[in-house]
This record gives C-alpha cells, structure tokens and sequence, in this order.
C-alpha cells in the first residue's frame, strides 16, 4: 500500500539518533552476545519507539494549528495511528518468530508502560502543579522504559532469570533517566544542541526538572508570575515567557543546578559502565554516548 | 488513573454483543476444548476489537464534526490512541503469560492485518470505483481475520500444527465474511435490525456489496446520477441520495441478489456447523446466531 510505504519512508529518514539498538547492541557485546540476536532486538525496540512516537504525535482538533510537521500533520491523525498499529504488529510478529516468551514479557511490558505514561503527560498538560513524583513516572515510563527492557533482553540473553532485577537493567533504567533529564535540561540551556527551539517544555504545557528547581526556588510574587506567563503561554502567548523565563533561570541558577544532579547520575552509570566485562565495546559505549553524556556546564 | 477507568468503562458498556469470544466458545466446545482457556482466549478477542475499534474511532479534524459520538469524541484523539495502546499491550501481555507462541503468531498476524484493511479503507474513502476485488479484502481484514482467528486458536488448542488451513479456520472465515456482508446489506435494507440510521455506508463514502451490485445493473445515466449523488454526499449533502438511492436500489432488485448471495454463504456455513463432533454447543451456535444467519427475505 502507498500510504505504508510513505510512513515507512517517513520513519526510516526521520533522523532518529537510533540510540536504543545501539544501546543493546554495545552492551550486548560487553558480554559477548551474538551480534545476529542483538541486531534483531535492537531494531525492534526502535521500531517500538517509532510506533509510539507516530501515536503520540495524533493530535486533538484545536492543538492542530500549533504543532510542529509531525507524521499526524503530514499524512493526517487517522493513518498514523493505522500505521503505528502496522508497524508496531509487524515488530511484534517478528519478535514472536524468535522464539522466547521472555523477550515478548519484557516487550509487552514496555509497551503497555509507554502508552500508560503518555496518557499520564497528557493528563498533566498545562498543569503546574505536577509533581516531582508525577514527572519522574513519566520519564520512566514514556523514556527510561525501553533502555531498561534492552538491559532486560541483555539479561535474559545471558540466561539470568530475575532480568529486570539485573545490573544490565538497572544500568539501562539508570541511562534512559539520564537520558530524558538531560533533553529537558538542555530544552531551557542549549537548545541548539537538541536542534529545537528552547523553552518547548514550557510552550507545550509540560513541567519537568528545571522548572521544578525554579517553582521551588522563586519568591512568591515570582512564583505568581511563572503562573501568569504559563496561563499566557496555555491561551496562545508564549513571547513574554520566552523572555522572562530565561532571567528568572539565570537569577535563580538553575542551569547549575540541574546539571549537578545530571553530573550525579552520569557517576552512577559511568560507574555501572566500569562493571562491563569486554573492555572495547565498553569503551564504544563511551564513545558512542560521550556527547550524551557530557553536559556543557552552564 | 482515570482517564483508563473512563476508557474502560466505555468499552464496556458500549453494548457489543461479544461474538467473538461467543464464537470461539462454543466452536472450542463442540471440541471438548477447556473453557478457562476458551474463555481467555474469547476475552482476548474481544480486547483486540475492542482496542481497534477505539484506533478507528480516532477522526481528522474536518472530519470531526460529521462524526457519531464515538470514543474519539468523547475523550479525543490521543486519549483513545493511547487508552487502545494501553488495552491491547495488556492484552498481549495476557495472551503472552498463556505461554503459547502460536496463539501469539494468530493475535499478532489479526492485528497486523487489521491495520491494514483499516488503512486500505482509509485509501478508498469515496472512491466509487473501489473494486470487488478491494472491498474483499478490507471485509477479511477488518471483520473476517478475527472469526478466522478464533477458529485458528481452536485448531491450536486441539494440536493442528497448520492451524490456518483447519476447517474450524475456514469455518471462522466464512461465517466473518458472512458477518460482515450482511452488515453491509442490512445497511441498506434493514438498519433498523443494526439499531442504525440506513445507508450510513453510502454516507461515509464506503462502497459495499449492494452499491456494487446495483451499479452493474444501472444504466449509463443511472450510472451518472449515482455518481452525481455520491459527489453531493461527499461534499456534505446527504439528503439526496437518501431519497434516490433506495429507489434505485429497488427498481435493480439489488435486495433480492444481494440476499441471495448471502443465502448462498449461509448455507456453506450450516455445512460447516454440521461437522462440528459435539451436538449441544453446535446447537447452541445456531440459536446464538439464528438472529445473525437468518437475513429476512426482501
């Protein structure tokens, strides 16, 4: 069909980063695992994360003209959610041809995770006062969740029963967090490097860490006028908050902030990196996520 | 969170008549199959339909308006995209703990195909020159794949390695097939029997079985009129058609040959009835569906 070839190109040439196989594959390698069977579940967490990204860009009628030229503005809501289901079936069906209900444990899992997260966001849109707690359910959920189930496959390839429970898990829950704060830190202080305009957070209604640290950080009568700027921006108005959001950052240093608890994560899994037994595709890991893992200090 | 209680309460008490899991229960019966099982699977059926039904709510933003109130407008696009994510991964992640890849290998190719025929539909959206051929096969995608399936997982549970050639397979096709052209025939001729408004194919730019049958009996200008007709409705004029065509359709006894054929499905699917080994289930089939088997005479 047209269309599924379309999206195929679509998803194929959007210019992912394709940072969760290469996840799995390095540490796979660190434990000497086949390059075939890592390969295989690599592209099929990619196709996961692709399949949720077209879901999540559907969008209701009056948020339409605000979007960006996401897969739902451009072949409309109806085939992208068609398409994801397409798609996602497709992995699933290759996923089942190999063999383990282990893999379709941890698959499942991450899937049901991913649309339960991307439905508490939505839930949360435009509202300030969600929680630290709310937020960290969300990073989990809709990121953290297929960097731990790569480090679950890894463990379940090399037979550990209690894979999720497994150091490889842990370290890919521990990066897939880092990974999500480090986008949202770097959404308010070097957008550039994301290829995006700063402040989307902000402009599309979501509260994640840096706006926490200022919410806690601020004098009351700033508190109130964070509050004005985001009923603004939720109405359609986002150019006062895009300029006074940045000062109140700066007075307040929350750039330096963040990127201290950025630092502490990145220590835990440089140090979770240490344990990998092979030593060269450990040091690709590094390699490959060296500029992840290195924030600019603000 | 409750948005998924909203959800789930609205697929429940949406008033499907679960024919699905009616007709997988009763086909595994008149195999002494197990019923937990029969059950499980049933309810898994019923979850996939469910979920999908939900995905094909989801509408583009012109659309919106002409649309019944259906989840998508009750709790709009994402909600429904994610809440039908969140209803299938569960599914999944049920039928995977049953332990049994190939009943995995049937879920997964139903899902798949359903997408698809749901996208194929898409394509054809008032294209009146939508062939047979087409038509076909959006009606074994998006009905008939999960009758075939239920008969496929019966074939699994009594061991038939080729599950997909077993005639309880073939018997779960025709009588999909059966299900759905009757729909379509009903659509035209007896709505009241669907609880519907009539024509409601015609309306929304779906060609079926009755449009194609009379426009093979139309003359050239019969012809022309239907297609001026189809245009009106297209462009937001129903009113018209709704008056010209059930005459059209009378004067071409297109009831009378469209019920005909069906009468000839009907009985192919009786035959099949027949083999079943077990009396009281396949009793209990029939008078489950005599109110489906039984179209009225024109």
């Amino acid at each position: 069909m047209p269309i599924l070839k379309q999206l195929q190109r679509y998803v194929v040439t959007s210019g992912g980063k394709r940072i969760r196989p290469l996840f799995i594959y390095y540490l796979g390698k660190a434990y000497r695992l086949e390059n075939a069977e890592l390969i295989r579940l690599g592209s099929l967490l990619e196709i996961v994360h692709a399949a949720s990204l077209l879901h999540d860009d559907v969008v209701d009628g009056a948020e339409e003209r605000r979007s960006k030229p996401t897969g739902a503005k451009l072949f409309g809501n109806k085939a992208v959610v068609l398409g994801g289901d397409h798609l996602l079936s497709s992995g699933l069906q290759a996923l089942n041809n190999l063999g383990n209900p282990q893999y379709m444990a941890v698959f499942t899992d991450a899937i049901k995770a991913l649309s339960a997260a991307e439905l508490l966001q939505m839930q949360q849109h435009f509202n300030l006062k969600t929680s630290r707690k709310t937020h960290a359910e969300v990073v989990d959920g809709k990121t953290a969740v297929l960097f731990r189930a790569a480090g679950a496959l890894v463990a379940i390839m090399r037979g550990q029963g209690d894979f999720y429970r497994s150091e490889t898990a842990e370290l890919g829950l521990a990066f897939g967090r880092f990974f999500q704060y480090r986008d949202d830190y770097l959404d308010y202080f070097d957008a550039a490097r994301l290829k995006k305009r700063g402040l989307q957070d902000f402009s599309n209604g979501i509260v994640t860490a840096p706006l926490h640290i200022l919410l806690q950080a601020a004098e009351k009568p700033e508190q109130r006028r964070i509050e004005a700027l985001w009923r603004a921006v939720e109405a359609g108005d986002t150019q006062q908050a895009l300029k006074e959001i940045p000062d109140l950052m700066a007075k307040h240093r929350v750039a330096f902030k963040c990127s201290a608890d950025l630092a502490r994560m990145q220590r835990d899994i440089l140090a979770g990196l240490e344990a990998l037994p092979e030593k060269a595709p450990r040091e690709r890991i590094r390699a490959e996520f060296q500029k992840i893992l290195a924030v600019a200090p603000p």
